[in-house]
């Protein structure tokens, strides 16, 4: 099923504090088990793509500073294909050196861009549709990209309207990116029918996506032209640090797909959340007791009168509530968190907070 | 100040479960600090009855697995000073044993029996009462009991009521002993003003309490009079292995005090409480925030939202409330507990599930 020719590149440079105090910053999300399931996000993302492509042709973007977390949790990964970020510029840069990179290698190739951090319930049928785009993209110069079928007016993603031209009822011709939109305007999209949520999931071939970027992002473009020499070389690394503190920081959202005009959306429904907040790791988990109480990496917690909650301690914690509802209980090393679940915007500011008395420490 | 007569016994047996997990089978309220005032309950005591008399006269009455920790808090007190008890058999054989044992030292000894466990916020008051209670009855054959003046139709005490017999207006002739009330019947203890609650503090002086043993406990007297020519000496542990043995399981109040006709009580007030819950720590503890938030043992607890609860953790522990109202959060080693603080009598039911599901590693 694999073939040489197909690359995948796993965006893993987050640092998002929406899992704090779980995920710190030296040790983020796509790290972490964060459903429980035995396996970390990058784990299962990394599994998933090895019926797509040879190991060999996995390449997992992250900060430098991850590299031995990466090695760690990827056992069979090798070293170069790790592209290690000296600082952190968005999606824009990251997905333009790791395409130049592997354009060199294989200047026909057919690239698959992933975040390392997302939830994806049906496997197989994710596979499916990343074949069938890469198909598509083998011989035809489209940028596509993953929507979502939205199941509610989530005013937490981006949505993607598509219009009616289609490749065979499959593949719908792009009409605008939006951000996030208020809860009166999700309804709206809903409605419409038109409307994906953006999963940040791309298909493509190299000289696309290289084109791409040179006719939308000429500086940035530039830049990592610069580094074909390099790339696959030990200079690589050098020429890598000087050319990201060159590079601006913006996304492939608003850089490329935004402003060009053959992108292509695949509607795809296969069990997918981004995994942005506990609230959505509550959702997700199909385990929950008959009051709706979700408990993650131990089997140690007794409840009293207390339903709808998310608890997540180290395994050896004997955790007892009593007369909760619909609170997150998250309890990491040092830090013991308790919020109610429908305030969790708040964790942000507490974390801002936390780095306002106490710098770094608990970060 | 201090009297080479007076003679102070400590009652430090109990292994109250109320103040779960901070308090442990191995490691009971009494040993804990559990206003977080730097000094432990027992320590509290012991300081208290430093001035009443030489510290080689203060006696802790304790079980025998408990030693250790005695003599590492107590650092001024002699080994021989703690008597251990090899099984708990309630207050009435404490009393009896450390009664007996001092009368052989000093057959006319003045005897002020106290909990270790309680919190006094007026010292001072608390010592001139005393004082003035050896006094009384250094010359005269009474049990004196202190009672508190109510403040509140407390469920949770047994209350003393007294006649107007008093001498001097002081010390008021006891009528009966109640068992804890009801609300309504609490309240009409308030009303009748001449009920106070039983703090369980005694004095007397030695050959009154020996006759009173004598009388209403012959059988308990009898086996502590046997271990006369033991006391003070290396045989008094084995004989008091076997002493307790053959004491049946009774308290003062029931065993003596309810039954004595020569019973006088003292009015007391100096800011009393046998703190035997968490809500009452929470009363007690002046320093609150201004939404009423108590915070013990750490100073590294972040609220948001969040008012009249109370904070115990591990002091390297940082705590984020955010949306809780009215809640105990105590962690300690290996267990964290959440609970109403309007359902606390639930920790008793909570520690015996604890017990059912893990056996004693928790306890």
């Amino acid at each position: 099923m694999s073939n040489n020719n197909h690359f995948v590149v796993i965006m893993a440079g987050g640092v998002g504090s929406r899992f704090w105090p779980v995920s710190r910053t030296n040790f983020p999300k796509q790290f972490i088990d964060i459903l429980g399931t035995g396996k970390t996000l990058i784990q299962q993302t990394f599994e998933r793509f090895k019926e797509i492509c040879p190991v060999d042709n996995i390449f997992i973007v992250t900060n430098e500073s991850y590299r031995e977390i990466v090695k760690e949790q990827l056992s069979d990964i090798k070293n170069e294909n790790i592209l290690g970020e000296p600082v952190m510029r968005n999606t824009a840069p990251c997905i333009a050196y790791a395409c130049h990179k592997i354009a060199k290698k294989n200047p026909k190739a057919s690239i698959v861009v992933a975040p390392s951090d997302h939830l994806i319930l049906q496997e197989e049928n994710f596979k499916q549709i990343i074949r069938e785009s890469i198909e598509l993209t083998a011989e035809n110069p489209f940028l596509i990209t993953l929507g979502i079928v939205p199941s509610r007016p989530d005013t937490g993603y981006g949505y993607i309207q598509h219009t009616n031209k289609s490749i065979e009822n499959t593949f719908f011709k792009v009409k605008t990116f939006t951000e996030k939109p208020d809860l009166e305007l999700a309804k709206t999209f809903l409605t419409s029918g038109d409307f994906l949520w953006n999963a940040g999931i791309f298909v493509w071939n190299a000289p696309t996506i290289l084109n791409a970027f040179h006719k939308y992002l000429p500086e940035m473009n530039e830049i990592f032209t610069e580094g074909k020499i390099f790339y696959n070389t030990s200079k690589e690394t050098d020429f890598i640090k000087t050319a990201y503190m060159r590079c601006k920081n913006i996304s492939i959202d608003y850089g490329v797909m935004e402003k060009a005009d053959n992108v292509y959306v695949r509607p795809s429904d296969f069990g997918w959340s981004d995994l942005g907040t506990w609230a959505s790791v509550y959702e997700v988990k199909q385990e929950k007791d008959y009051v709706g109480n979700v408990v993650i990496d131990t089997d140690k917690v007794m409840m009293y009168d207390s339903a709808n909650c998310i608890v997540r301690t180290d395994a050896n914690k004997l955790v007892i509530l009593q007369g909760l509802d619909g609170y997150i209980i998250v309890e990491s090393d040092d830090v013991l968190m308790i919020c109610k679940k429908s305030e969790e915007q708040e964790i942000k500011q507490i974390v801002a907070d936390v780095k306002q008395n106490y710098g770094e420490k608990y970060l």
